[in-house]
């Protein structure tokens, strides 16, 4: 990383520092048909390398540049074999890219994976199931391997077993406290394997559903005072089920569904009717650690949006 | 409908022609919380009004003009009864606003239900379900009612099972047949109640789901030479099973999935490896009539998107 | 039109009726170098046909099929010679498939176009401008076009000169009337010009800048009564002004921007603080006339939403 | 950060790591209206806190959680003192909330800013602009604010003066190289401030307009051989004319539009005729610094996607 020649010494010098680059949202749907009875594999893969590009960066001098079309075609190859899980897929494409260029140190990949159910009685038609997504992100730096897998917009709601009072009161404060409310939200969670993890002995998918239902009944389990508790319960059951897994980052909207005051119009309103609201909400995130665990692994640079 | 005063006679005479006003997408979650065993109803509800409005647009006199946050009111104060099925919530409103404003003659009212599953083993707790919306759309014109079921984003896709091929080629074509292809689409499909319907004697909610499954059906046991022949098949099943249907419109896109090359890297591609494009489309939209119906219901007109 | 062969005479004669099919938001973007200094037109294309295509939905007959990829060819292919305008563009499609193939006897073309704006100083970079999308609707029938033009996506907002009150109380009725409120919407607005009209004689781009104005200027100059009043206004205006011109549709959200009370912190709050709301909003639509028009032109049953 | 109480010690131990909580995407809109020519400033802001919130997570305790409700009241309260910018309103909440309660270490504040021009001639009527976002963000931690300013969703194109060529190839490499080609991309560049900067004494408003135009010129100016150099040269450009600015991040897809092959149809095509794809679409992502800065400010964690 240095300026590029040819500017005076009098100029600010300016560096290139981190940089990637790659294909995303790769759309892949890959077929299973041995038998009759067909099976469906649905992504989305982006794949960016990391590695020596500064001359692309700074000259322009494509030498080092893996077209972002090579890593596309690539993805589709490797997909003759099958995907199997979306975190074995990256953790093929990182092999491959890692071993086959020199000046390819690392790089990031992900996954959201769609599901489908069959349609009950047929072997070759399928529903989309749009209910949640799965997702993966694999970081590759330094030799090392950070490996994320998650859900994301598995919306949910409790319609009671919900509280929230006892907060402080400034002079900002108008909200009334509350013994009974919808609690409502879409889970986005990110579970991390530890990193000395022998990730090729891992059932992926197997974790993921036993990963979402943990979610979900903690989620539902818990009479909630807050949904900084609930959350906290949620990432709580994951780690405390599953001892390859050290981290858990929760970011959960608060989505409000607020009482409608139906006493203008001669009506009472014993929690049944709501107006749910869009803008804005409350957004509630944290990590949850085994304790011991480094909180600061840098997969967690390449998500964003958090503390 | 007349010109407004004060216009010069060499000036050219404008009108006000068709109109219509209210309030969009007001979204109403109602629990029925009876028993310990909650249940749920989540709903956008389009309510808007059609009648004499003309001195609102030439003059801004709002004396007709029930404001559309009255309307808003009207609907979270019904929902105090229970919605019971988007279609028969759709009519109350109707005969409120149509006997309640001497000048409203008539309105179109729609809504949209989303739908949630109970968490396993939860009495109060849900996952939304997104994989599919039911729609309701009625109209209500020179005292009648024009009644319109639906359901939309049902993706589906079937492996196999699907060709295409003795369309005609002229300087234009370069597409080649097939004898197996994906086929895949999002279906809305709409279906119409004869006029002379008694509406409050339908069970709606039994209707949609034996609609929904006959869509289903269609399409996935249908072996397709063309979407045109899925899609027919599809409206002729709900029509022949439910002889107060007299009308099923559906509009289809043809989501592609273009089977990728993967010779030039040594690989065969035997219908497993496919990129689902985005844009463009297929789409594909017809009618579907019980003989002898006229098929011209001025309902459609407020759907859109279609010949 | 006729029921498939093989159906039993105690079976619901069921038949095909409206149809339609085709390409669907084909992707153009055409560059004009003739000189160094280049121009871009870009813009969202559909292509559907009207015709006899019963054989392909009872049948599965495709050999009236015009395939949905050929329409797209045929796009990019019209594309090499200009587009000019998006009107002057399906006009040639629409000829060319009209009289290209007997069993056509019309169709439904649509387009959407977006606009550059060049970079300052810089003869082939182009800043994309959001604000607005042109479109253009064609709807040939029976020999006839019916061609409406169209602005959508203009959001626009006056910060006073806008009132409502007058309007009628009934028991659910609780909003306050007011004097001076934020009025604000989201323009959608489609000109509808006279059959009769030598169409290949006007000047659309032309007519679109100048409808553009004036939708505008009416919106901004008027003061307002209702959102009704402001709508009808700008109606007006585009007819007046253009005598090709018979109908004006528009569909305005009443997008609400509610003052915040202020007072609980001590605060005064004169109409300087909004929160602007997502959902519901009002919805107001109507039609305005050239006086003598047929308002029911049957391209609107293309467009929907609309009463 | 502790376990709950009550856990047995055979239990894994699990403890709350990061974490932040708020309120997220507040619509604030506010009307300067001294005189009879009005100005709107148009933002969504985020608010959200860091420090001593633990037992809310285990125990369900709100004694520290300064409610969301809360926080987006002391939005609208502090903007009846008007904005002003993005950046000084966000440092205003900060400043705010870290005094106001002890437990409250720090926090995480963002906005997003829309523009609005005037429409020609009226005081108080404007045409929203959607053609770009103004960005803000401000980490406050352990007594340090890092703040970034940004543009997003700026969408340009240039028609010419971008080649590729020079790529490695392998196995999967099909790409064609090109010497004249489209290049297009969405914006989204953010820029840091020096830690040591007065923070008050700047202009941001003046630094947005600065800054905008910098990239714009120079990913129009620069003949670019890859899309990292055209990056680079944007990055570069924005530190070298304003020193208080020690970082620049971008992350750009490379919005491909494809040459379409008329040959089939007889017709050649010299760059005209683009198909504008959606998905893939490459992912180049830097960061560009004034050379002796940390590149590890914690405050590109809550941005993401990054590496």
């Amino acid at each position: 990383m240095q300026a590029p020649a040819g500017e005076s010494t009098d100029a600010p010098r300016i560096v290139l520092g981190r940089n990637q680059y790659g294909k995303a949202e790769i759309r892949l749907v890959k077929v299973t048909r041995d038998t009759a009875r067909h099976s469906l594999e649905d992504l989305s893969i982006t794949s960016q390398l990391h590695g020596d590009f500064d001359a692309a960066h700074t000259q322009g001098d494509n030498a080092h540049v893996v077209a972002t079309d090579t890593q596309k075609n690539t993805v589709y190859a490797f997909a003759r074999d099958g995907v199997g899980s979306p975190e074995a897929f990256l953790l093929r494409l990182e092999q491959h890219f890692t071993a086959g260029f020199e000046w390819v140190t690392g790089g990031r990949w992900a996954a959201e994976q769609y599901f489908w159910n069959r349609i009950s009685g047929h072997d070759h038609a399928f529903a989309k199931d749009k209910s949640e997504i799965r997702t993966a992100l694999l970081l590759s730096v330094g030799g090392g391997r950070q490996l994320v897998s998650g859900i994301s917009g598995l919306t949910v709601l409790k319609s009671t077993g919900s509280e929230f009072h006892g907060f402080p009161r400034d002079r900002y404060t108008t909200l009334a406290e509350t013994t009974d409310r919808i609690l409502a939200t879409d889970v986005t969670a990110k579970w991390r394997y530890a990193p000395e993890t022998d990730l090729s002995a891992l059932d992926f998918n197997a974790l993921y559903a036993s990963a979402r239902t943990l979610l979900l009944d903690a989620f539902a389990g818990t009479h909630s005072l807050a949904l900084q508790q609930s959350m906290y319960e949620m990432g709580k059951a994951v780690i405390a089920a599953h001892p390859e897994i050290v981290e858990v980052r929760l970011s959960l909207p608060n989505n409000h569904h607020f009482l409608v005051d139906l006493a203008p119009f001669g009506l009472d309103n014993p929690n049944e009717v709501f107006f749910a609201a869009d803008r804005p909400y409350g957004l509630i995130e944290a990590s949850v650690l085994r304790e011991g665990t480094d909180p600061e692994a840098h997969v967690w640079n390449t998500v964003g949006g958090f503390c």
